[in-house]
């Protein structure tokens, strides 16, 4: 077949010998902010699309499967979440779906570029709808930084929303940030890491557990789902809990959480916990 | 991005408002049979790539995702699947995997375009390895006839490995077809149709079921897993029973089982039939 390429964003996976594409109607906004390049364009199908630095952040009609299962898992695992670290994040989807749990006090946001989120509060309204939440808190600063400088044990659950492990968010993925984020969680703590394709990246994968074991972790597990806009269409989190084990959650909260999910359901977290052979394989070990 | 045209094999999903495509190195082979056109291309990190007029059929790399996932749930579910019985499936990889239940006695495959099956034994040898088992038993003619022509409780497992439901292949998504695979059957059978994306094809999913419910089997159920080069990289299998429920499983066989999976276990069986909230609801009442 023959693409018009005006009218199709296309992004590689250079990694995969893949491309992926959606049509779009109309680019609705371009700029360059002092860390990247931000785009949103309009879609036939996918509604509007978040765009840096040329890859795909996120689409409306499917960014519900990320946003639920980075959030939902480590929120419903951990006992009762008061106080919530989201570093990245900047659409606020995550943060968004954090405060949604009742019981959250507080959710602490750190990202370093304040234009995704005022591009996002712009095209993405459904996504930033926590902001105006009096739990919200929004910092935008160096995630890094902010967490060597944040208090001990004075968060429940840290979530990592970050972009690939390459230029900025590359120190996300290593074990002395991991450390940090360790000293940060008070005894019981989660940490939630997007952890790229269980498809393309285990070597990742197994990286990333074996650096949040190397930091003090006492549990690790790897959770998938669906994820269409991303390559391979199958994506991952990881979940690292300090000074306790990662078996069985609030299974009974999560039934009754007063709460809408699209995909997320006491169901669909058992059923994400549950790994296939050539993925447990890869990550043996780790 | 600017593609080079010359270099991808590109697809593109009209209702989805999506392409995908696949770096290739060379194209193998390319034919018109009585049929359709069958090409074969080389790809930069997906293995080989069959493609039946145009539509990207399978890969090396991620086709045991779709083939474990169509063949062993049915099989599993079955008290002691002796007859199998596969209508499409030209490339036998569904063969293949059925053959290695140890009970199976017999795997007829009926598919229409034998050149589908003499282009897979040369260059998908993996997936066409079934052929030379004595059990195995290859058609080459229409599926809907034959199983109109096929004794009546003949069979334990149908499986329908067919394309998409357009052209010759729309006959076997309609309760007509099913209604002759449910006489088919021997009581406690299994039928198992591949039942393409939860994410875009939900309206199919749903006729699905209620033509098998209307053809008079007795429960249904609708199973998912990530399938990369297929448009969402999220697919699904639909399961019907004739006279008995579809609740639990062998799983102790299937824990036990003598051949080597890479996706399937008993815990992904289980996780694959726990589908998401916004499936659940829109297949309600089906």
């Amino acid at each position: 077949m023959t693409l018009d390429e005006k009218k199709w964003f296309l992004e590689s996976a250079e990694e995969a010998g893949t491309v992926f594409g959606l049509k779009v109607t109309a680019k609705l906004h371009g700029e360059c902010s002092p860390y990247q390049s931000i785009e949103v364009y309009d879609t036939l199908k996918f509604g509007r699309l978040l765009v840096i630095d040329g890859y795909i952040m996120l689409a409306q009609r499917d960014n519900f499967l990320y946003h639920e299962m980075l959030v939902h898992p480590a929120l419903f695992t951990h006992a009762g979440p008061r106080r919530v670290i989201i570093i990245g994040g900047g659409d606020c989807g995550s943060l968004t779906e954090a405060l949604k749990h009742e019981g959250v006090e507080q959710v602490t946001q750190i990202e370093i570029d304040e234009r995704v989120t005022r591009v996002s509060e712009r095209y993405f309204p459904e996504l930033t709808a926590g902001i105006a939440d009096p739990r919200a808190r929004l910092r935008f600063t160096d995630g890094i930084a902010w967490m060597r400088a944040a208090p001990a044990a004075s968060a429940d659950v840290i979530i990592v929303d970050s972009t690939d492990p390459i230029g900025p968010a590359k120190g996300l993925f290593e074990s002395a940030f991991y450390a940090q984020c360790h000293r940060v969680l008070a005894p019981g703590g989660m940490l939630a890491h997007q952890s790229e394709s269980p498809f393309l990246h285990l070597e990742l994968i197994r990286a990333m557990r074996l650096a949040m074991r190397e930091a003090g972790f006492h549990a690790v597990a790897t959770l998938d789902f669906p994820q269409p806009v991303y390559p391979s269409g199958w994506w991952s989190a990881t979940l690292a809990r300090k000074g306790a084990n990662l078996d069985g959650f609030r299974e009974t909260a999560a039934e009754r959480r007063a709460f809408e999910t699209r995909y997320y359901s006491p169901a669909t977290h058992r059923a994400a916990l549950a790994l296939p052979p050539f993925v447990l394989e890869a990550l043996e070990g780790s």
